[in-house]
């Protein structure tokens, strides 16, 4: 049984292990602020092409985005969002507990806001006589890659973030996926593109081959301030604090994050292509490591006998959307007997 | 130059690391609900000798802590600590920022509470006819050992337990160091008597040689309901939850806990014996593996030279308590030596 | 000019001015536990058909609403209403940041939920493997009248409160203009029947003739528990509580809160009647005192010449809906000579 | 039986009734930006001596203070108090429901905080290399006069204000007994005083003559913005907001305030003089309209028959102190028959 459900299921990639074990009798300073995390800020700060860029790493995403979201907010502010974004369905309500309404918009299914959405509806806010009984806009949460795995433009952001700036909204990224998102076929955001555009974004290892452990990236100095306080209060303050820095040193310091997450969308690619060969629509276009074909409900349990997939939306009575990911741990071998069956499930539709 | 300064300068037990190192390409669910989790479970189950407790595993330990509280107290409701706990001078105020006052109550220096007094502040606020304006005590907080390395006695925790249920209070044991607790020199109180006495406590493991994580034990159903939902909107829930499993499947299936604790245990009482041999006071009695030592300033820069250690507290203008600790990383000659410079310096008094 | 945008441009009913005249130099304790807050208590017990209820008065609707939620809500837990509804809205994120999730729901313009709705989503919910990263749906929030005038059904109320109960879900609902609905054409439901159906429903006094104060009734015991310590918490503990009591007890002791919101119903109708006739249509149907024709965009500067009136929402480019109110204070002759302007306005559509 | 036991037993001011009935027919528009509060602020604001001084009312005394800390703290920000400050033991943990911690302090029997006090903690703060893990002191909460009746002198105040300034804390002054102190015997702190030299600072009206409301004055620009979203948030602005605003022009169009408290005053000094003849002490020294006189536990029964009076604190186990408070409301026959009772307890000393 393969397991093609998350990205999640393996533990770490080899490397980061070896790092984890050649260093584990040094003695260092915690909380992260030891040599290996200094080395992994610095790293990240070259890899963003710019010097004046606080990072944190932090425990998990759910608490990298809460945290960033909170110390940016003063408590009548809220934060706009696509309505599929992470933090207004899958945080069990993370970001209201600590006071903050998350605004949710509509979207399609790439789970994209576009510019002159929030242009639009910062405008209307201010133009409310009676704004003061509403949650003021302040920040936009995006996640790239989206949750349904697509992509901003370049132009897209741009416009983002002119919109944010010329608005006074700070542009937060949810990278939990980014490694994926910067090696995907056709991407023209960059890291250096997403510290020039955003306030504060955040770069994935959980499910890019780490352990555990979101970077935040601070951008903007208003929310530089203080943000170790609020880390700790918040509970994201690990006390062997290398733990994250050895890992995001390891995946930076030569290449690796986006080796291993290039391969990873390799692979999605190929699987991707079996399923549109075999007939099977899509639930939104993906560019990267996670892919979302359409089954007629019929074909799901056989599928199901050698392959572990996400259900993930229901698309009418007899079609489901189903996730299929890939990640640094996916076997060759395994997506080479997924497409066997995809192809066999498409003779049967 | 050695570090004494605290418990958790090194990364994990070796036999942690194998174990993460021998199952890294399982797959597995995530979220804590793996195999290996379950059988970490069963095994603090067993430990407690009870098969009805809830056990969970937490990121951190001031996490643990104000997930816990969350989870238990409803808003008008503040837990009771002594002034010296970790919640009310250490946690950046993180149970306040989830709501709750903290209520911290006179102690001495071993910063522990008395039955006695917790029932004396209970029956204070119910007989206030002005109590709806004060804030309800409906928990009490207790470190095992405390912030100052000292232990409860079982007679001491049985009669706060005792009060507490009397009283309609949940007991909470924060046990960052429990391992040390369980293991020390005259310690009657164990996971069992934990079990039995408290509605919630924590097993340390960052502080007892593991990488990170804490388990949450709950004992008291009322605690248990619906906790993995406070744990994930908490930030405290691991995707690879599997790494936090395997760490305390490590340290509980063969007595891995105790082993390294009762010995960082035994490292600690030969320096105790030697700075009570060279004429240093102690700021409070300890029996685990935190030291607080009393040095004349003058004496400290020397002492500095060669070992890391932690300024405790200010006792007067030319004395000051710190603190060295001992872990499962301590190295025998690092004492030795550190034992030696002790004599030295005793000869300077 | 006269001013039908809201229900709450004067200030008190003489008759409750009248009452704290009366009383204005007796002393009395404070904190809502005078013989005047007992009276009132217990008037509206009796209106209830309930012996057993707890009334609470509080300082306003905002508060009166987010005090119920906070004070029944576990931390993972969110509250469902109709997506107009106020605390979704119109209450500056209140809700949120007392740590809790709005859950908003799709709704017609009349402004409500069914039981059926309800159901989905909850039945959804605990059917979801993944629940635990989502909110949990424990209290179902309604207006009564709706945002836009409408009223349930005693059926539907039946069926609402039917299935919260049968999902373990709280049934909230906002009275702040309850006075309309229960005297309105055609309504079913009473107060006996709130206090049957709902575990907890306010009793509007400012919107309803009162200076400021809303009832809350608590009909179920889990939600009556330690309640007062939550509203001092809250803030909406008044020293001279007293005040609160005066109105509600000039408004109960003699059907005076039925007698002025019946009327100002009466004028809504021949104002509704009016628009009608002159071939306005309507944005939501209203029974009560609010009432919501759409004009053209053109007839509404001359409206305004007279009038004021709220803006409700854009129809389309050329039309808006906007809010005529009616309250205790509405004069016969400006219902007059606004039917005089509406009729006029008519012949231009 | 005459109260003494607080000054709010009684309802408003006559003269403050009376504009209440004067306008109450007249229709305004809501939320506080009517003609009647701006007239208000702008006698405030007169008062104050400063035109640029935002001025807002509110509810109560609880939800001006936690509205005005929240507004103005960031995450990991708390509030130094004295220990007896009302914001840490008679507000039910508002602030902290809020998220911020009180930073209690130890302060002698009149309640107040020096400027050296606060020097040194907010020092102690900044040189701990551990701070992060401590919430950060941001702004200082003082009463004025105290809980126990005290006042600042101005060099008190002075100082304060150049220590909070020079080291970025904001000052704070509850002022809900206000009108006491600006008329008190020999106090030399004035409303321009407060004005210059606090941050934010509270005009009490509920004890010094109102229904309810207290006026929050907002001198710093950093704390002026977007403060009514914040009111509106934490349900503390009232939809008949005209109410609060003509209570204020009532006490401040023509000297009222003044007048009614200092009447007060010199009531008590009456009261605090027959004390001191008789030979009972003082718990606290006040020049305010709280009087603290301590009594033998044998005597309090007697006095109780005729009076109402607050236990104020256990003093030994013979004695008690209570608290005698004056208002506008007084009567000076049963101030006259006070005194008898006074002089007659004090021959059984």
């Amino acid at each position: 049984m393969f397991t093609f459900n998350c990205d999640y299921t393996e533990g770490a990639h080899p490397r980061i292990l070896q790092k984890m074990l050649d260093t584990n009798l040094e003695q260092t300073v915690g909380y992260g602020e030891d040599p290996y995390c200094a080395q992994a800020r610095q790293l990240i700060r070259q890899a963003c092409g710019r010097e004046d860029v606080d990072v944190h790493f932090l425990v998990g995403g759910t608490q990298a985005n809460f945290t960033v979201i909170r110390a940016a907010l003063r408590p009548h502010q809220g934060v706009v969002c696509p309505v599929t974004g992470h933090i207004n369905g899958h945080e069990t309500g993370a970001v209201e507990a600590t006071g903050h309404k998350v605004l949710p918009q509509p979207c399609g299914p790439e789970g994209k806001l576009t510019g002159k959405q929030v242009d639009a509806l910062v405008q209307a806010h201010w133009a409310d006589e009676a704004r003061e009984h509403l949650v003021q806009p302040k920040m936009v949460y995006i996640s790239h890659p989206t949750e349904n795995g697509a992509l901003y433009t370049l132009a897209e952001l741009e416009e983002l973030s002119r919109v944010c700036r010329e608005r006074g909204l700070y542009l937060f990224a949810d990278g939990a996926r980014l490694g994926y998102g910067l090696t995907a076929r056709g991407a023209d955001v960059t890291l250096p593109d997403l510290a020039r555009l955003c306030d504060a974004f955040t770069i994935g290892g959980t499910k890019c081959g780490a352990l555990l452990g979101e970077a935040v990236v601070l951008t903007n100095p208003e929310l530089q301030k203080d943000f170790r306080y609020v880390i700790k209060q918040s509970g994201g303050m690990l006390a062997k604090g290398r733990l994250l820095g050895l890992q995001f040193l390891a995946l930076f310091e030569d290449g690796l994050y986006q080796e291993i997450c290039g391969r990873a969308n390799q692979l999605a690619y190929r699987i991707a292509d079996a399923c549109r060969e075999a007939g099977f629509p899509f639930f939104a276009q993906s560019p990267t490591n996670q892919q979302f074909p359409i089954f007629p409900n019929r074909l799901l349990e056989q599928l199901g006998q050698d392959f572990l997939y996400s259900t993930w939306a229901k698309v009418d009575e007899d079609h489901t959307a189903i996730r299929l990911c890939t990640s640094w741990a996916t076997r060759e071998e395994a997506v080479d007997q997924l497409l066997g069956d995809i192809r066999a499930l498409g003779k049967e539709l």
